[in-house]
């Protein structure tokens, strides 16, 4: 076991790390940090240094992820460590980032340790937002063999993914060599929570079960402009009136589902004035669960909520799918290992349901993935005021290394 | 009684001359004509042509009322016909304006007949949308003493009320001269009805019992901006979610209330992303009832709904009311002439309330005051697709006229 002083002293360098990252940005005042940008290449000269010091090998793959190597005896299985570095705009300090430096802090706590019996490779994904072309992932994509077919997008500026990585100075036709070693150990991840569930039970640290399926829709309810005063309530064809039965049926039976959540972000009612009945309504829902089946079914019914409640009021209803995505469980012994490995050190580690996705579920497809949450102590995030608690980074960090120190043992069995 | 040809005649004319007015705007291609605006003289001359052709003395009064008087016996009192020329943006042809050309196209027909007992003086307002100034009725309100207190009001590129007068030729110094006889018999207002009331009722034309009383109000609940995967539904703090409960409970008692229309025109969600919970939603009611006191209680039911459903939530809710007009009764004997005239003419004639504004609720403060509806075919209003029947509006010019024949021999009696 790592000396507790050291962990300690290691996950407040991750933490001053996090602190300098957030000022390479391409948003003077701001932390904003797309695929491939500027700032991109200053954040990776400063983790290289970091890897150099430690005896890592690294390079650059071909979608620009950030690879560091401690290599294990020869033909050893390679275990995988990070999370990503780019941001959504005027973003928070750890979302990604906390996950790559602890990443590196874990490679120098289990080297002063000694020898690992496999490869022990930390990821600094380029690209997991989606800000800059749509599409999420980029960068663990590589590591699968998906991205590829994303060469072709084009960003606001009609750059597309490929001109973006041979600007960078990388090759697309090196994606081959970005792919993931078939026989890998697996991955971990750690990530803060980005939600309140952690702080809500009084836990620094949680191990996720399953990343969710999420399914995102447009409804617009069509009905009948008129005016607010003259026209009777049983003459009126008002699609906010049903507009709002269905966010109402969303709230209840998400409230009624375990784990379901269901969202109204976004909604416009045209004409848009006080004494005008809406002519059209258009919203958003988002709504998301472990299971895919569960998801299936509330989306139904919501639908068929939505439907009846439109087709009630002379209401026409048209729905648009924007995205669907299915859960991803997490590996089992990876979780078991996290768990046990938490709990050794005297830390509750429940598990929760991942709401938002993340690199892991893109592993996922070709390795054991598992995510380690940190508390979000204001449950903020995607803002520049997400916050960590020190020692809830700390008990990271030793959940992680000694995870990896079970692992080892495993492997030398 | 008037020869039918001679009112389909005069009915025609009138149509005519909506559709001449309707060219007579401050935009090109659509009606647009706000207080005192130059087309505004344009409509003052069509007009004043065919007052004179009848030998009624005409006059703009101090706020900018065309009145053509046809005198009577001295020191008989004046009975008042007319309604708005001035128009919403993009307006159609009859808003207003039917209820104007009626008044002169009774006059005509009414001397055709002979002279009559009473002073009749077609009064076409200058003012009732509240476009210009974002205040309503600036010309009936000249005739009942309350404009004055409008002088100061500026529009949107500084100049006030008093300027415009002056600009247009006018002195806001004679508005005492623009008052309504003190001893006056009524006001009689042809409008159309900009609902659907009439057309559902198989009725061409309807007598209004009475013009509804509003309240109009911003709803401002404020919760906390969320991830929509990290959040929980137990953890949430939705204002959208406490929204859609208060729309759907304001559509319920609207419903179960009879005569109540309440409407939420405006909606609007903070920061409207699909997938962050909105922090902040804002919305207009505009609730209106014939009785005050009907929708006094209905407005505190509502309002403690949203509060229970806000405070249920963690969501705190602000009300802001923006306006609030009694209801205004027409004049029972009034009504009683036009349904009694309508039936003799062989048409039905219903009651309705009117949802909307009229400045026949502000002259019924100073004289007994009443209203014909015209049917609105396709209960279209302030839009240039506004319709009226020819047919509908020669029984209306016909009832009106067969209601100033009976005030006639009761005033002979």
């Amino acid at each position: 076991m790592t000396a507790s002083a050291e962990l300690s002293r290691l996950s407040r360098a991750a933490l001053d790390l996090c602190a300098e990252l957030a000022t390479q940005t391409e948003v003077p005042g701001q932390t904003t940090r797309t695929y491939l940008c500027p700032s991109a290449a200053q954040v990776h000269a400063t983790l290289r240094a970091w890897a150099d010091r430690l005896g890592m090998t690294t390079h650059l793959d071909a979608v620009g992820n950030l690879r560091s190597r401690l290599e294990g005896p020869p033909g050893a299985p390679t275990l995988y460590l990070g999370s990503h570095l780019d941001t959504v705009p005027n973003a928070g300090a750890y979302d990604g980032i906390l996950g790559v430096v602890l990443g590196y802090a874990a490679a120098e706590a289990l080297q002063a340790i000694g020898p690992l019996p496999f490869n022990l490779e930390v990821l600094a994904f380029s690209e997991e937002e989606g800000v800059r072309y749509g599409v999420s992932f980029i960068g663990s994509r590589a590591l699968v063999g998906t991205a590829d077919e994303l060469l072709d997008r084009l960003d606001k500026d009609g750059q597309s993914v490929r001109d973006a990585i041979r600007a960078f100075g990388l090759d697309e036709t090196e994606l081959p060599g970005a792919l993931a070693e078939a026989n890998a150990l697996g991955y971990l991840e750690v990530h803060i929570e980005q939600g309140p569930v952690l702080q809500d039970a009084g836990a620094q640290v949680g191990v996720v079960s399953s990343i969710v399926g999420q399914s995102r829709l447009t409804l617009d309810f069509a009905g009948q402009a008129a005016h607010a005063g003259t026209t009777p309530m049983t003459l009126r064809r008002d699609p906010l009136a049903a507009a709002a039965r269905f966010i109402v049926a969303a709230e209840d039976l998400a409230r009624a589902t375990p784990g379901l959540v269901a969202t109204i972000g976004m909604i416009e009612a045209r004409p848009g004035a006080g004494n005008v009945i809406p002519g059209e309504v258009s919203l958003s829902l988002d709504i998301r669960h472990e299971f895919d089946a569960v998801r299936d079914q509330s989306l139904a019914a919501l639908l068929d909520t939505a439907e009846r409640a439109a087709g009630a009021r002379g209401v026409t209803l048209a729905v648009t799918p924007r995205m669907a995505e299915p859960a991803t469980p997490m590996d089992a012994e990876l979780r078991t290992g996290l768990r046990e490995a938490a709990n050794s050190l005297g830390l509750m580690a429940p598990e929760l349901v991942s709401g938002a996705g993340h690199d892991a579920q893109i592993l996922a497809a070709r390795m054991p993935a598992a995510m380690l949450f940190v508390r979000s102590p204001n449950a903020l995030s995607h803002h520049p005021d997400e916050r960590v608690n020190g020692e809830d980074v700390e008990a990271a960090l030793a959940v992680l290394v000694h995870m990896i120190q079970g692992l080892a043992r495993a492997a030398r069995a």
